[in-house]
């Protein structure tokens, strides 16, 4: 049976996350449905990273497969003008054989958070920042996302729902960029936790505003308690970004 | 009379333009009715740019007058709160002189537009760029336009409704810039004829997909004739970026 690989881009805005739910949106419900349309078969498809309602994704990955041959590009494109006008787009498709799982074969994932950084609320950007309006030290920022990398129990970072095995994670990339008025935050990991990412973000964003000395970061870090976390992050900001697989070339 | 300029975001595209007109959304109706929220004042404003349905600002230039004294932090501020949630937001306001007028002291103008290069329609930027399929050869683009830098008659590129006086301008910038899969189109001048971006942008497009040749977009400007315009590109890839006054630093 013939399995094939997307590369996907979404607007989170409108859907109640990724994963299908009966009776509200979700783009894998929209993404299920433009393949029924022009293949007439109901698959299940996996994705790579589950993103919440209202999170956005410039890199998904999805696999799934059909039981009838079509030619990847054949698949892009009937997808793409069925899944009009929503705003979600296919923007590269492959076969690939049926070892592969875009979840199971994922090696690392990689998420961006934007954060409007002014007075002034965002115009066009509204629902794809987090509007903060007091100004943020991007430097104690970055000092404290030094803290978060590497090999640790991120329980403290973990929503209490998360369903992964294992609170143990390793954090490769942690990187606080001033962008004009907006402050970037790139993350890379093999795999996170639920949450994870919007957690480190808020509290992040506690060491930025001066209310959290960069060292309570680690403090709260090394705690393994929830309750320690400061704010979680908004999804507005949201963004997976790149999705890697053994030993293709990185952008992270 | 205190006199207020303000800078200004918008996404164009809930709205028929600028320009208040009865019975249907414009970004100045909007701005007017936040004034009055706080002020209790029927303002009238005036633009720099007046833009089409559906164009984007990142700065939009506005100014008006009130009765009463407001600090023009307030005013910022008390606009923004009444525009939510419209994506309208004041970026700066300050208080200036009874001879600055938004639209007649203005001495430059930019706009950027965005095209979308790539098979895959948009995800995230629907409405913000211009979706265009095929292969474009920027290299021909920014070579034909080189051809409409300067003082010209842009006849040609004026919509067949302008109220401009004359059809002659100086145009001091047309740059276009590959930027990922997208083609970034840089234009300034003290002013502009109405839809003259656009119809510059579509002629262009025509010299990139290699329908025309770069001098027949000459040909095209020196006819000085409308029916002689490439495709008119839509308004959704385009930004009213900024507007300089007098001798204020530009980044144009």
């Amino acid at each position: 049976m013939p399995r094939y690989r997307l590369l996907i881009e979404y607007d989170g805005g409108p859907y109640k996350g990724f994963q299908a739910q009966n009776d509200v949106p979700t783009v894998q419900t929209s993404i299920e449905r433009a393949i029924k349309g022009f293949s007439f078969e109901a698959v299940r498809i996996t994705c790579a990273g589950r993103t919440d309602t209202g999170v956005h994704a410039l890199g998904q990955v999805i696999s799934f497969d059909l039981e009838k041959e079509f030619e990847a590009s054949v698949v892009r494109d009937a997808i793409n003008a069925l899944l009009r006008p929503e705003p979600i787009a296919v923007l590269e498709a492959e076969r690939v054989d049926e070892t592969f799982s875009a979840r199971f074969s994922a090696t690392g994932r990689a998420y961006l958070y934007r954060i409007l950084n002014r007075r002034a609320p965002p115009g066009l950007d509204q629902g794809r920042v987090w509007h903060v309006k007091k100004p943020l030290n991007a430097f104690h920022m970055a000092e404290a996302a030094t803290h978060l990398l590497g090999l640790h129990d991120f329980t403290t970072f973990r929503h209490i729902e998360c369903q992964a095995k294992s609170p143990i994670k390793s954090l490769d990339r942690a990187e606080v960029i001033q962008v004009g008025d907006e402050i970037h935050l790139h993350f890379a990991a093999r795999s996170f936790l639920h949450r994870q990412v919007r957690s480190m973000t808020g509290t992040l964003v506690e060491a930025g505003l001066g209310r959290w000395h960069t060292d309570q970061v680690k403090a709260a870090l090394d705690a393994k308690d929830r309750t320690r976390c400061g704010q979680v992050a908004p999804p507005d900001g949201l963004y997976l970004t790149e999705v890697v697989y053994g030993s293709e070339p990185t952008n992270f």
